[in-house]
């Protein structure tokens, strides 16, 4: 397998843009990243687009199609999809094929459009990710499988209701000068624990919100990104895992053996290890997700998450800064777009064109989860190629 | 990149199947393939699932995490999706995994459930492979796409009602011994002729109907697949292409550009050119658009194929056997099962293990279609690796 490189990165404003559609977004991004990589259009040999559920949104299938044609590319392109996962599904098919050899130039957009629903809610689309038919026909939502998740946590490590709001507002602090989030607002432990109940023991301030946004990056092989004017940031390891699409099916509640089994591909295939990293954008879709995200990353022992992000180890300065962009909390979670706007953020921290910098930052991680853990997405970015 | 084998494959039962579920189709495919090929679960690296719509169908995405977990396999897990083409999408990633040398074995499992439809009807869920803003927005169907196409080749090339109509009776021919077909039924020129105007000049028995099914393979690397007690068949080449995805945006509704670059793509990278196919399943979801592929494909001059299925050439002993299985007319067309469907028959026929024998079949060629023809895709498979 060749060395790839992440070429060019760019985000949209995320938030509820009740004036713009699915395909402005996605044209928007997949232009404004290929801008960034400073090539022409037509070197672009394939297209991969992250979307869960367009279909059931705003009506519309064959997103592949859609953007070659609105971004007037006529190449491959494939829609990935993964629930919550899809941008990063997308990321992981744009690398196979070049890290094979068959293209040297992708284009990998993330795109959700989620506030005006098509048919069914919000809510009710977003459960399609889960079990249809033994969790959400019965009702249960994402609050309220990760609200399970919460709950075991507690009652088997004794985190606390105050750890989970402590990840509310460290994200919402790095999040306050990220102008493309959906919440540039401070919040105070207190804000977070006295908000409304949404699945006990879950509170507003623990849940990510419902989102309109797009995401993309532009990938290379490392042969074209040398001839580039851009800074590379190179893909140096990438794992998937997958675990039961049901919840009440796993053996434990409290880790998610798919990002374990991502995470270990990952770590491998880079030759690297938890104290390697410098920096992560992890998938705290809810509060409980990113504590139980740095004990599967391997961060922090298991069942000890809480208290390392009370003391601070997720912070800017902290043991592993975490969610420099705010994460899905602050952001928001159109997730089609969510692993790519996670990959574009640790790619700018890299490169040192970030609102948050973090000094000496030389390798970065994401993890990205679809549904209540069924799939994990983790990828790991250097500034120097892997030496093969 | 490395030479890839299809080691196995599997295909449902395709029909109204109104006792099985989207879940219960898939699995049965992805075990029933794994069987063809003779390995254990466990060696299977990775799964793709090819499926358009599932969401709107029936309530479930993420169906990559499902069907890993039906089948018990703990693997990374796609959903890929390109409308009609999704199955052969989902192909070409896992072709991309095994090439690149990320892994070795991939199972592929095409599945559709479309007749008891969540939400909106089964057409309205289709329109959405089209521009949902400028197309099905408006009411125009799948068979009113087509129509226009069918309606415009007639007009620049007097093509006739009857040579689409000799479409239909011969594969409603050749799918007579096919028990997975959804149809085993002969059919007369007249009856075709006379049956109900769907949208003019497209008859009933000039559209492929609404289907349930599934259909998977196994592709493993060539050094596995020597390994093996079964006859692997090759991937000698394979290409996409994608076209607008509204049909008024086009400057020809005679020819289909995204099938011209998959087939040129294909030719390329097997070296080889139209006379070197023996067998051919191609993507007759009405009768227009298999005289259409026969011509972008290279097999007759553009304009000549009325004239060229009128005469027998598509014919089981004709000058391009096409559509031995009965094609999408006769099997059905599950939409994210098509593809896959048509490489099992592509295979099966090379392998000699199916109901229509082909002479000498060394070589053969499937192209699977999405929307109005804004994503092709073209494989071609034969019986010996190709030497690099």
């Amino acid at each position: 397998m060749r060395n790839v490189a992440v070429i060019g990165c760019y985000q949209s404003k995320f938030g509820e843009l009740w004036d713009r559609s699915l395909r402005s977004l996605g044209t928007e991004a997949g232009l404004g990243a290929i801008k960034d990589a400073k090539i022409e259009k037509n070197a672009v040999q394939s297209l991969f687009v992250g979307n869960m559920s367009a279909g059931r949104f705003v009506g519309q299938e064959h997103l592949g199609a859609l953007f070659a044609d609105s971004m007037q590319m006529k190449i491959p392109a494939v829609r990935c999809e993964a629930a919550c996962a899809s941008g990063s599904v997308a990321f992981r098919s744009a690398y196979h094929s070049i890290a094979s050899g068959d293209i040297d130039v992708a284009l990998v957009v993330g795109v959700e459009k989620m506030t005006d629903v098509h048919g069914s809610g919000a809510l009710t689309t977003l459960a399609a990710a889960g079990d249809q038919e033994w969790e959400a026909s019965i009702g249960l939502t994402f609050a309220g499988l990760y609200a399970l998740m919460a709950r075991k946590h507690m009652h088997d490590f004794g985190t606390t209701r105050e750890q989970m709001a402590s990840v509310a507002v460290t994200n919402h602090k790095n999040g306050l000068k990220n102008k493309l989030a959906q919440f540039q607002l401070a919040i105070t432990l207190e804000d977070a624990l006295n908000s409304a109940v949404i699945a006990d023991p879950l509170r507003l301030f623990d849940c990510s919100p419902i989102t309109d946004g797009a995401a993309a990056v532009v990938l290379a092989s490392e042969n074209v990104a040398r001839t580039l004017d851009v800074q590379p940031v190179y893909v140096l390891g990438s794992g998937q895992g997958s675990d039961t699409i049901a919840l009440h099916s796993r053996a434990s509640y409290t880790e998610l053996l798919a990002t374990k089994a991502a995470a270990k591909k990952a770590y491998e295939s880079s030759g690297l290890r938890p104290s390697d990293i410098n920096v992560t954008e992890v998938h705290d879709c809810f509060t409980i997700n990113e504590i139980i995200a740095l004990e599967d990353l391997g961060f922090v022992e298991k069942g000890k998450g809480g208290k390392f992000v009370e003391r601070g180890a997720m912070d800017l300065n902290g043991e592993i800064p975490t969610n420099t962009s705010g994460g899905l909390k602050v952001c928001g979670h159109p997730v089609g777009a969510t692993g790519i706007r996670q990959i574009g953020e640790i790619v700018r921290v890299l490169r040192g064109d970030c609102f948050n910098p973090i000094n000496g930052a030389e390798i970065g991680l994401n993890l990205n989860i679809g549904g209540s853990g069924a799939t994990s997405v983790v990828n790991i970015f250097g500034k120097e190629p892997r030496v093969r």
